[in-house]
């Protein structure tokens, strides 16, 4: 048995020498604590984040304050915080009301969100992801006028809380998409943490073989415990873009069962331990986590955060 | 940056068919628990572990009582348990007194244990990893005359938390001397948990280059959430025999920071939705999974017993 499969081993794990980080900690991950964070402890955090090394981030998300009350001081965040020359700070938005929103504040790098699956859509924005897309059609279209950046986040890339399986067709389809309109990154989401490393492999495969003209990352969460796994996956694929959270925050207020995303502190020291290179410093991102426990008062979701001496041994 | 690795991307991530689970959640996931366990609720746990399609799976271990008190009744549990004919019982020794006690029980399936770090070996058994060699030449001679199964576990085959990073040439010098001493098994053991996917892909892939007529087995930790990434890199190497323990028991009472073994349930799902073939049963596994949260009275480390509905979605 094992001489077969040691036949067609694969010669090497076709691992980068570099990984993006996008630290989605202040918007993925704070939006579903339950208890208000005050707005001077966010601003915080970010501050914090941008002394690590980390370039890219979700700073906030501009969306409806009724359905994601944690988010309703974004403005204030967005137009308080300490904005780094060397970080580019994205804001989510839904919809167009969240552009107008977002603008005022004076963002100009913004990731858009529609959900693959329609089900999970409507929980997520109240429309259809047809309407999704044209509403954010229309979005793009401005965003480019300004010359911003556009993100795209494809929610339920693999796996619909409501309606299972996602059907690859359905991302491929939405890909080719966001490419006629010329998006600047597009994410596949595996909202739920449900997905395996071939799923994994298999769709970013598929996606890359397009030669695509946008960066293509990779944004997962740790439920069944195959976040790490999912990232090795997705680098064999030819991925280079992750996101994850400082803590392994997170989760989805519209997604049953959705547990923390991937730990920004485990995934860097993953890689940093495959000699892949990040630019993150990881003591610098565990003195976030520290910062994290004092606002959140409870056990994070990541398992560096929970070793007494988690570099040296 | 994208389409530089692309050119080497891997063409398929290797998998096999067939995957063989060797449950160590009686021994290695209960010697950890503090409180003691009674003998007939040990006697439960590998009686609903029979069901579940194990084929293989560590019962207890013949240690010493005062080191590792929650193994003092290994030889109640081995003689009043029911051996079904389909399951291969095997226990753990570590020397000859050990081998003694557990050949008077009836045993005939031993896994052995020596540490690749010295440190770690003295502090293991108290003895030097060359004395444990030399004493364990003469168990696997004993056993051989009985025509029993010698597994030998080398642990802290990565690292160890005394020494740090553990030199890969102790490996494959042990590995050579088991090979010459015609063992059956071969485990590398990442005690700690600390061990990475490239780590485990080189070293597994060095091993199997050997073409040893030992099986070559994996045996992960989760203390940094890289157990799933490390079943995945060892599958990638050719390895196709994994330990896990049901719900995430574990660690080692000798080896500080190491956190639960990989979990047998989290394992099972990841593997049966990559179409890998285990011939367990995921539903009568997360039965088990029930009787040791009730066993235990203590949140489980694994993933897949946290969540409501763990399968459907």
């Amino acid at each position: 048995m094992i001489n077969k499969f040691r036949e067609k081993k694969v010669i090497s794990l076709n691992l980068p020498q570099f990984v993006e980080i996008v630290e989605v900690g202040p918007r993925d991950g704070l939006q579903n604590e339950a208890a208000f964070i005050p707005t001077e402890k966010k601003i915080g955090l970010i501050e914090a984040l941008n002394n690590t090394g980390i370039k890219r981030m979700e700073a906030t998300s501009f969306v409806h304050p009724v359905h994601v009350p944690q988010m309703k001081d974004s403005y204030e965040v967005f137009t308080n915080m300490n904005h780094e020359d060397h970080v580019q700070y994205m804001v989510l938005i839904p919809n167009e009301k969240g552009y107008e929103r977002a603008i005022h504040a004076g963002a100009n790098d913004f990731t858009l969100v529609a959900g693959a699956s329609n089900e999970f859509n409507l929980k997520n924005v109240r429309i259809t992801r047809d309407e999704s897309m044209a509403q954010l059609e229309n979005v793009i279209g401005r965003i480019k006028e300004n010359r911003g950046y556009i993100r795209f986040d494809i929610a339920t890339s693999f796996w619909c809380p409501f309606e299972g399986k996602v059907n690859e067709g359905i991302i491929l389809g939405m890909v080719d998409q966001l490419e006629k309109w010329q998006v600047d990154e597009i994410v596949l989401c595996d909202t739920i943490g449900r997905a395996t490393p071939k799923e994994v492999y298999q769709l970013f495969s598929k996606v890359l073989d397009k030669s695509p003209s946008a960066k293509i990352a990779a944004h997962f969460h740790d439920t069944y415990g195959f976040a790490q796994s999912n990232v090795l996956a997705a680098l064999q694929a030819g991925v280079t873009v992750f996101d994850s959270s400082i803590g392994g925050l997170g989760g989805c207020p519209f997604a049953p069962g959705a547990a923390g995303n991937s730990s920004t502190e485990d995934l860097v020291m993953m890689l940093q331990e495959m000699d892949i290179d990040t630019g993150v410093d990881l003591n610098k991102l565990l003195q976030c986590v520290d910062l994290i426990k004092t606002m959140t008062q409870r056990e994070l979701s990541g398992h560096l955060n929970k070793i007494n001496h988690p570099i040296n041994v």
